[in-house]
């Protein structure tokens, strides 16, 4: 870092005002043009900004070094400061930024986005930046990288709750190559932050165990100082940077409407006198209307990395009831034996909240301790740090149960699935089968909740045996995995010759469904824990001369035309899950049928309300899911 | 409240001390016999919870009575101890929550649920019970009874950053009628708290403004003269109680596997008879066998509840392009007009989150400033505080934009429709039509995320008449409601003839579908923001002799069965939305017509990846959903 514990000289700081003279210039002429945007925040927090980016070690035309150092942007919203200071910086034509702002098919969007160069990591929902930062700054640790990691902050984001999670596990995990700074104007959407919901902000971090110095935000030798002195503290430490809304244009200053509002050309051509600098807006008026978008497609949601260089050794044959989660918890052990060097150096990471003796990762934290990072009941900041830690080029485990791994932390994975990430989401305790937890700890939503995102590919094993298989195939594969399974041992699923169904020789891949039982009286369609009973049901019914065709469809979000059109042709089609019936297999299966317009009797069996608590045999029972009563209710269908 | 400020007399504590011994033999009585639960935690906080629901002012004759104070249980895993100690005070008979603990169709589920009398909130996501308080003690506040709540609190869960909002939002509405337990035992499922996630507890209530009070959580004078002094104290305190897990069996302290495991029958019997108490478990064997389960069938999800008695006023007639945020602000305005009386005292309330201006609550917020809620960005807390607060007979909307009303907070939302609040949730920027500030802010997943809890009733408008009947509507509704809409200013839609469509004479009821256009070519379903343009697309196409029959679904999630039959019989069925094209309307309409056995071609247009930053109008282009585009994709799947 080119750090100078020191005075800027006369002619340096003369240099420095000229050039964030110049980006607040940018900055209104780009949110003028758009007739949108974030301009006060963006005017109080780039004085930092600018000696921030200039200081640190970053490359123009290599933004991606791995060993750079990282700004991660929290509050998004003050993307005009960023485009300003990088454009400044070269790692884009400032032109292009000033011009292209908020128009489709441009990299520079409202709030700021990873494909612009020299951004890390795509915000805008508040208080995930320092969750994030604790994703990189733990990837780094683990890499060996030594360099810093700053996260920039607004002061009304203070308020979420996720913030103090990040805290807490920084200083657990002594992440002293964090920097955050906030941006304190004290003027959040609806006014005054401390009206709006007061908050001892400094108290804050120090009750958590951080350090805090406060400065001027817009003085240019107490930021240099500051950035110096906390990236060599040994504690996460915080800039409290006391700034001006809307900083440089006199009748900007400290007016909350400037937080999302921007100047009208009026204005503009006032406020650009003041920071005299000459009124250029149309020149950049008519780059805007000459802006040709380069991609009119919608973005392509395939992504395709290379797989990991990773030994997935040898599948574990289960022959007895086993439950998945210890065919996960084995398998990613396995995995870590298999690739000791690998993992203790810095491919893999395994994140756990609380549960480690449920969701199964014992084993691996005993394995590679420094691959495992034990949470505690902080799962917002979790899902985001893993997320933004598996951006790095580390293959990411986060295992929780689904309530906590899905429910509660959908707006995170949200977020990750915006960044591309590369996370793999292991959830145990999904469907009725949690059983006496009760509604609360019954994840029945994991299919209906997770579809939402783009580019999370699901993946429910049926047994142990294609547990193991789909771990060790997604151990390889960039992107983001969603696995979920339940919590009771399961029957290993078998041929109707008795032999194991997922053998040595099973090879899974994504998309993959499988045919158990084959017949001709009806298709019977099934995923998680109940395809074991699926086929004791095709079974039983076999025996009284009912002949079912049962798919395992493991890949809920992938399913093969082919076998929809097979299943179509027996006249019948039953969907039986432990999910909510109205979001789950069923429904997804229904969707792809109507939209190749195939038909068919068509019956959906699963969870028709919030359950009871229960044993999962008394649960399956109680909501007609059992196998006898499933053969009662599907004769009464073919009847 | 009974409260004494002195020592409990020798023979009182006597007395205590043998019913505080009852209960622990019945929370282990309990676990055992269901193999399950949690009686570690049970143990720890029996004595303060003893204590305090026999100082309160609670009646087992009326556990509802309006008057009563309130315990929230956050951490419902200490189920046991609860129902042990309700169970002493008669609020049921003990004998049968020893029996029939977490046993399928029993009240006694494994986490607290509200079936059971002087239960109030069902929690087990750890974290929510603080905000859950804040909303009783505000709807009591606002009620003006003069009462206290209580929050029973684990230590693990002080680790969750919600409640570091909830913390904030106590300090500021100066909810003194507040006092938090945490069962200081300094074990959570991993281990000590201080190797899993080392937390300052104290400093951070401190930092927050709140009051502490440090006790021996064993020790009966000790409690009660803190419940005393929390109770008399001007701000919101915290009785840190210093605990023992596993209290009161030596071979139990202090052990963290009694988090979450019961003692074997062997273990049971060395604990009773420590605790100088007959081993009576085969009797509690025998009723848990002879249990029958009262209700087989799975729980009613439609809640019948009586209109709330208001009056709904006048429909306002929009005539001119407007936006539905502003006719949801304006209607729920003139709603508080209206009410003025009922409003001012205790009938509704309004939750923002640092949103006002956009989602349109500033004109309610200045008629009823005593109901309006500003909760700055704490959209976790402000999500399960309204749901909590709905509960008590109290019109309450929460309004915010889509990703944070709906993705941010679907788990808490999820708990709220577990406790079947009455919570209507506004949700206002869904859609493409969110515009310029880009995918993380496009909220285009409130049907396919919302729909998965099974007691929200889903409205998306039309247009502003439309939005202001809605309104009117669910204000006197009971129930959980979500109402989303756009942010642009929308076309009124006209019949044919050119008439006002949702007239002065258009009644709202939930699962009404209005046809908007007829015709025999194809039927067009569409909702919310692109609702007008799917007239023009009709008008237009109508000019080519091609008759599109228009549907506007407003209730996704309850589509009539006869229209599908009838926009069937066209032979083609396109679904046209600014949502998840997976998870949106089109999805809705193709599960029921699977189910239904209807065949037809069908065809789903709406939005296939995160989309880019841009004015809506040039989004709708880019992604092939405006006008003209629509005719195009149309038309080739006609010919």
């Amino acid at each position: 870092m080119n750090l100078k514990y020191n005075k800027f000289s006369e002619s340096e700081l003369k240099k420095i005002q000229t050039q964030a003279n110049y980006a607040r210039s940018a900055i209104l002429k780009m949110t003028t043009l758009a007739k949108s945007g974030h301009p006060g925040g963006s005017m109080s927090s780039v004085d930092f900004l600018f000696v921030l980016y200039n200081l640190i070690n970053i490359n123009p035309k290599k933004p991606e070094w791995e060993n750079r150092d990282r700004v991660i942007i929290s509050n998004g919203h003050i993307s005009p400061a960023v485009y300003a200071t990088l454009g400044l910086m070269d790692f884009f034509k400032l032109d292009d930024a000033i011009s292209q702002f908020r128009l489709a098919g441009s990299i520079f969007e409202g709030h700021v986005e990873p494909d612009v160069p020299g951004v890390e990591w795509a915000s805008g929902n508040l208080g995930q930046g320092l969750s994030a930062g604790c994703g990189f700054a733990l990837a780094c640790k683990q890499k060996k990288i030594e360099n810093n990691i700053f996260v920039i902050m607004g002061d009304g984001e203070q308020q979420k709750g996720q913030l103090s999670e990040a805290r807490r596990f920084a200083v657990k995990y002594h992440l002293n190559n964090i920097t955050a700074f906030c941006d304190y104007n004290q003027l959040q959407i609806c006014g005054d932050i401390n009206e709006i919901m007061p908050q001892n902000v400094i108290e804050n971090y120090v009750s958590d165990g951080w350090d805090v110095i406060e400065i001027d935000g817009h003085d240019f030798n107490e930021i240099q100082n500051a950035i110096f002195d906390a990236v060599h503290n040994d504690a996460p430490t915080l800039i409290l940077a006391n700034t001006v809304m809307g900083k440089g244009v006199s009748f900007m200053e400290n007016q909350e409407k400037y937080h999302g509002a921007p100047l009208s050309e009026e204005e503009l051509e006032l406020a650009l006198k003041e920071l005299g600098l000459i009124d250029d807006l149309e020149k950049y008026k008519e780059l805007r209307n000459n802006f040709k978008p380069s991609n009119l497609t919608q973005e392509d949601c395939s992504i395709n990395y290379t797989d990991f260089d990773l030994n997935i050794g040898k599948p574990i044959l289960y022959k007895e009831k086993t439950d998945n989660r210890s065919a996960w918890g084995n398998a990613v052990a396995d995995l870590a034996i298999r690739n000791l060097k690998l993992v203790i150096s810095n491919s893999f990471a395994v994140f756990d909240c609380d549960l480690q003796g449920s969701v199964k990762t014992t084993k691996f934290a005993e394995i590679a301790p420094d691959s495992f990072y034990e949470c505690g009941i902080m799962e917002h900041h979790t899902a985001t740090m893993a997320g933004a830690m598996s951006k790095n080029g580390i293959q990411v485990f986060f295992a929780d149960f689904g309530v906590f791994g899905v429910d509660e932390t959908y707006n995170q994975h949200r977020l990750n699935d915006i960044n591309k990430t590369n996370l793999k989401v292991i959830t145990t305790h999904v469907g009725l089968d949690v059983g006496e937890d009760g509604k609360t700890h019954q994840c029945i939503d994991y299919v209906g909740v997770m579809k939402n995102l783009y580019n999370f590919r699901i993946i429910i094993p049926a047994d142990p045996n294609q547990t193991d298989r789909i771990i060790r195939y997604i151990s390889r594969k960039y992107g983001n995995y969603l696995v979920s399974m339940g919590r009771s041992k399961l029957d290993i699923i078998k041929t109707k010759e008795g032999k194991i169904f997922f053998d040595e020789n099973y090879k899974f891949n994504y998309g993959k469904a499988d045919k158990l039982r084959d017949g001709n009286d009806a298709a019977l369609f099934v995923m998680g824990t109940l395809t074991s009973k699926a086929v004791e049901i095709a079974n039983k019914l076999a025996a009284e001369n009912i002949n079912l065709q049962v798919w395992n469809i493991s890949c809920p979000l992938k399913i093969n035309e082919k076998i929809l059109k097979e299943a179509a042709e027996t006249g019948s089609i039953f969907t039986y899950e432990d999910h909510n019936v109205n979001t789950g297999l069923g429904n997804c299966i229904a969707d792809k049928m109507m939209e190749m317009g195939l038909s068919s009797k068509f019956y959906k069996f699963g969870v028709e309300n919030y359950a009871v608590s229960g044993k999962s045999e008394v649960l399956f029972r109680y909501y007609k899911l059992d196998v006898e009563s499933m053969i009662g209710r599907i004769k009464k269908k073919l009847r």
